[in-house]
């Protein structure tokens, strides 16, 4: 792909990303009352979920993998700043999945059932352990010229299937609370609807924007 | 990608799409009394939408994806086999959500508010329109042929995140389905489960496959 395209792609990636991000926050602070991680309202626990697995997880994820687009630095500092925010999304991330369980626990609520939870811990497992071999490969102690080479197109390939997965995983995630919360035509339900597909607009002009 | 990861690629998504068909029949015929689309038993019409959508939809338009690894024929022949595949996945598909309409009709249920309806009607009109395009441009009247060279990459591309879309949608729908049956622990929900994770796995080395 050429390089205006891979551009045109990241600017799209970003109209998108930021879009999904203030619907949901007009969602979970408009209709759903706002976040708090400590609060007796366990709503207002579950929603710091959603908040932090799209914006701290996946937002900052496509951040990361678009890295070596947008910041303007030498090979060495982009590729830092593609770890590190690798590295804020998984820590966001966990925050993320604990504050679901302790909605979970403290409203008695069983954990790990649905097709969502699965396809959530399956794709945090493979980017955490994306993450710890793209640190042992090509940061600290790093593998050998010829073989980062060999291993870099299947680095980009995983990271683009995981990614992927966890906008699969953020869908089926709203559809979850959708029902949970027993909408059907009212306004809130179309701002969820509107903030899955800006969700995945993201997600495959992220991908988009790799392409070489 | 070298040809061999290719094959196993291809393998692999045999045994993963074989697996999940396998799966949604044990599903809908052994726990949902089976499919039919003409019944006074409204569910069993509902059923023909999750077979048609994944069997006739989703598993046959991988088949036409992967057709030009899977037909040893020669080129003209495996294109033609491409196309029809898809269009036999189209016409499958047209009749699968004729059913979830006529379902929702008897039934006095709304239609189109879920993020499921919306991701399944913009990916199929997609759907649609990438084989009107391929018709055309590659097929009858057919583009000249450096016309053909330079759209064939963004038809590769644009089919992969089409097929994605279709998976996702997949995804969803067997979440609303887990909900409205009202599943938690049951054999029925892991079975919706597993299908759910073979289906993403089909989708993921049906694309992998591709990587040339």
């Amino acid at each position: 792909m050429d390089s205006s395209a891979s551009r045109a792609s990241v600017v799209a990636a970003q109209v998108f990303g930021v879009t999904a991000v203030v619907l949901m926050l007009v969602w979970l602070i408009h209709f759903r009352g706002g976040l708090n991680l400590n609060s007796q309202n366990k709503n207002l626990i579950f929603n710091v979920h959603p908040f932090l697995m799209f914006v701290g997880f996946i937002f900052i994820g496509g951040q990361a993998m678009m890295a070596y687009k947008t910041v303007r630095a030498e090979r060495k500092v982009q590729k830092f700043i593609h770890m590190i925010l690798h590295l804020i999304a998984i820590t966001l991330g966990i925050i993320g999945i604990y504050a679901v369980f302790k909605f979970h626990n403290e409203s008695g609520i069983s954990n790990m059932y649905s097709l969502h939870s699965w396809l959530g811990i399956i794709t945090f497992c493979l980017y955490g352990l994306q993450w710890l071999f793209g640190f042992l490969l090509f940061w600290f102690p790093g593998a050998a010229e010829h073989r980062r080479k060999n291993v870099h197109p299947l680095h980009r390939m995983a990271g683009v299937f995981i990614f992927l997965m966890a906008i699969c995983t953020a869908e089926t995630g709203l559809i979850e609370r959708f029902f949970f919360s027993s909408l059907k035509h009212q306004p809130e339900a179309r701002l969820i609807n509107f903030t899955g597909l800006f969700i995945i607009l993201y997600g495959f002009s992220v991908c988009f924007s790799l392409i070489r």
